[in-house]
């Protein structure tokens, strides 16, 4: 397999050569029915607002093949060192489950099994403690769970507890409530603590390497309050659970009430399949739901080894992702989900895509001549279009649009009004928005003219459930690193968080004869 | 006044022309003192690391003076018509006090009367409710507010109750608890109600014009609950008030409990020091804490007078952000508050910015040859240190920034572990990053070398207080403002989000033969 830059494909000349598309032109009614292909979790992948014809999609098929991008993938499968800069395995894909059928070793360990193994922990965990089995240090059952922990052992879990919530209310799923800390701000803390009966509430502590500052910061401070808490009998041991690595200080910390386990592997970003998400959303919900999740994961991941660009969505999606940034020179990319689950969705994808693909060097650390990840944001619609959108369409820039959307709302409560339901609303915006950028809107009068051709992708399903969210989370990990692999960079490590986190230390000793540091500190501090 | 477009201006000539400069050259120690500017309710504006010396500063004076800037603002506080896409006038500043001291009359009253009229109303009407006087049906006490509303009537006020919060907390005001409905997705409305108890729940109906599709959809659901709740004696009618324009058709349903106005010279973006505001801030903390935000931000809006830029500092925060976009050329900018408070502000600051300023025509609706508004986007620090920061620091495009921070917590909840607090953490992790963008580090390894030269600019101050917050929502209206001016733009009206409406009536019309609209809309209905 050969590694080598974007600028030296042949594909991607090609790509560069070929004649820009005009959306106005492309769409048709014939044309939105056809440029569409199915996810895992019942989801589909919808291109035809994007201003790409058969001839581009041809260079892509090209470009996707001699970049060997699904070979990659396979290699990410298989166990080989594809986080080069940490010098290490990216598995997040087998805690879905084993996509090639081939065992991966490492540390001495199958680690399938090693996933599955805390799989099983976790739900005979989560099943005790949802039937009171497993009840706090006074007696009582736990009706709340508060995870601490930031970055990716925050926003993924975050995003997809949120995204579930209706879900489960809809489906009649018994929940535990769950709360978040991640700020080193002691506001965050406060504010989450002061809503919590500490009797029924089970911490769940996140962090990889057992050293996070954030993290521990607030565990000491959560510590704190539980252990000063005036209750009769209360036990902060028996109100908290960890997950960390094996190797971690905190596996050893003999005050938790049940430790659960990831290991180097997966990246926190990339970590919500794991424990890291599992633990939070298998007491909240059970296990039983996290194992959907899981499943409409995996399923993307098998229909992500398809090497047909137009039969593979994340790999689609990434071209096309790939050809607004590079070929088209635009620099960020809104995700607009059409559901107020989603809410939180965005920030996730905000990490996962910034995070694994905003670097300056290859994979081998040498520096590249071409712009790799985009700057990602979005809010759920229909709020959006009451903010941001006056720029998306009349805007001096293009900013490519990732619309999301369902057919059916998770709660079932609706109603009809002036005509329609709330539901049928919603999706007439999210329809007459894919329009409006597309094909735009002459008028005499330039200030209501809309240029139109703004490119849009969607997709849609029948209604979120945890299979489908499953998919959704899966697709973006996929299309993430199929960029990646065009871009010739290594999406899974993260240098450039590094020296703030030395600097800020820096600030702690006092700035070390810094003068500017400590002119900033003195400012603040 | 001369309005010209920002290209036929001298100064910005000038601007394009001048030296390039390196952050790492400037940035001493003293500089770092030196640079900084006083902003109302005690904050401070420090652009110590924007990569900008004397030349260039005294050449944003020159297109400062050239452009009138601060003559036009001048123009908006005397009432003139500078929304000219509506052919309205501006008058959000006149919502916290006279600037200039000269009366506004429009409509046959005088507009500052007006306001206060209904700041008068609100006055006593939250203390009603807040001492009990005023009671839900069944007899209870008011424990919740809940605003119903969308764009404008939701992001400003809920961004500012969850600034606020934390501040009553350690301030000990009593809080009533405010919750939002906006999006027309009905699950929103679904998860919010099902957290409410009815009985003690007011709600708050915003909608200007009161025809908003989202905000009268939600209204009905939640009518449509409160008919039907099983309370003996419950009577919906003593549990909803209107914020609206009197000539809308809201203000003549006399189902509320009370109304309250605004008119058509508050943009939605602009209406949070306004009624929309108003009324829930101060059901939820009090009048007087209201008051103490409309305060700071007046006290903002008089600094915004002065005509020297470096005394004035949201003029210099506008000719920053200009300077970014037009000179060096980069179309994004993050919002960076290092407060847990502040979680929902850049999303306000996401609507203020990109409505305003994402524009193609200028106020005379001719094409302009330059770029306007940024994408905005934000989340607060630390958590976006383990999120997007790896791209800010590392990827292949500059993202300017903007921090904002404050010394002391506002809960007053703070432990010391490993030496330090959690908010002497919290602001070593500011200081560093504004020290790590600027300056960068060397390293052998090109993985672990950071270019720095990463602008970024410092609004901060004691604690996030009433007039602290306030002064800074109006430091960043008036920034906005400016840049619109610079632009020649109307930063008042929002025509890109008309046509996304008109199609979106169209599918709930069975898509009048539009075969693609239709395409669409078979996805997803």
């Amino acid at each position: 397999m050969e590694y080598k830059n974007l600028d030296k494909a042949e594909a991607y000349s090609a790509l560069l050569k070929d004649e820009k598309k005009d959306i106005k032109t492309l769409l048709t009614a014939e044309r939105v029915k056809k440029s569409e292909v199915k996810l895992g979790g019942g989801l589909k992948y919808n291109w035809a607002a994007m201003p790409v014809d058969g001839k581009i999609i041809k260079d892509y098929q090209k470009l996707a093949d001699e970049m060997e991008l699904v070979e990659k993938y396979k290699a990410i499968l298989s166990g080989e060192v594809m986080n080069t800069g940490e010098k290490r395995l990216v598995l997040h894909h087998l805690t879905r489950g084993n996509v090639l059928g081939k065992e991966v070793w490492a540390d001495g360990e199958e680690k399938g099994a090693f996933y599955k193994e805390q799989d099983e922990k976790i739900k005979a965990f989560s099943a005790s403690v949802r039937n009171g089995s497993i009840k706090g240090s006074t007696g009582k059952k736990f009706q709340t769970v508060c995870q601490i922990g930031i970055g990716g052992s925050d926003l993924g879990p975050r995003a997809l507890y949120l995204a579930l919530k209706g879900w489960a209310k809809g489906a009649n799923v018994k929940t535990l409530n769950a709360e978040f800390i991640s700020n080193v701000d002691p506001d965050d803390a406060s504010d989450v603590i002061s809503r919590l009966n500490l009797e029924t509430t089970l911490f769940i502590l996140v962090s990889k390497s057992g050293t996070t500052q954030e993290t521990l910061t607030n565990r000491d401070l959560v510590l704190d309050v539980l252990k000063k808490a005036p209750i009769p009998g209360f036990d902060a041991s028996k109100h908290m659970v960890a997950v960390t690595s094996k190797t971690s200080p905190l596996a050893k910390d003999s005050s938790m009430l049940a430790s659960f386990f990831i290991d180097d592997y997966i990246g926190g970003r990339y970590s919500s399949t794991s424990a890291v998400g599992g633990v939070v959303l298998s007491l909240a919900f059970g296990y039983s739901t996290f194992e959907k999740l899981l499943k409409g994961a995996h399923e993307e991941d098998v229909k992500a080894l398809n090497p047909s660009v137009k039969k593979n969505g994340a790999l689609m999606d990434a071209m096309n992702g790939f050809y607004m940034r590079n070929v088209l020179g635009y620099p960020s990319t809104a995700i607009l989900p059409y559901s107020q689950a989603l809410s939180r969705f965005p920030a996730h994808l905000q990490q996962l895509d910034m995070e694994s693909n905003g670097k300056h060097v290859n994979r081998n650390g040498e520096p590249i001549d071409y712009v790799t990840g985009p700057v990602i944001f979005g809010e759920p619609g229909t709020n959006g279009q009451h903010s941001f959108y006056q720029l998306l369409h009349q805007g001096t820039d293009i900013i490519p649009l990732q619309f999301i959307g369902f057919k059916d709302n998770q709660r079932g409560m609706d109603i009809e009004t002036a005509g329609s339901t709330s539901q049928k609303k919603l999706n007439a915006n999210l329809s007459a928005q894919i329009v409006a950028f597309a094909l735009g809107k002459n008028d005499e009068n330039p200030n209501k003219e809309f240029g139109g051709n703004r490119p849009s992708s969607l997709i849609y399903g029948d209604k979120l459930t945890p299979q489908a969210l499953g998919a959704l989370l899966a697709h973006f990990e996929n299309k993430v690193m199929f960029q990646g692999f065009l871009w010739n960079i290594n999406s899974f490590d993260q240098e450039g968080v590094q020296l703030g986190k030395v600097l800020a230390k820096k600030v702690l000793n006092g700035c070390e004869g810094d003068e500017v540091l400590k002119a900033f500190a003195d400012l603040l501090i």
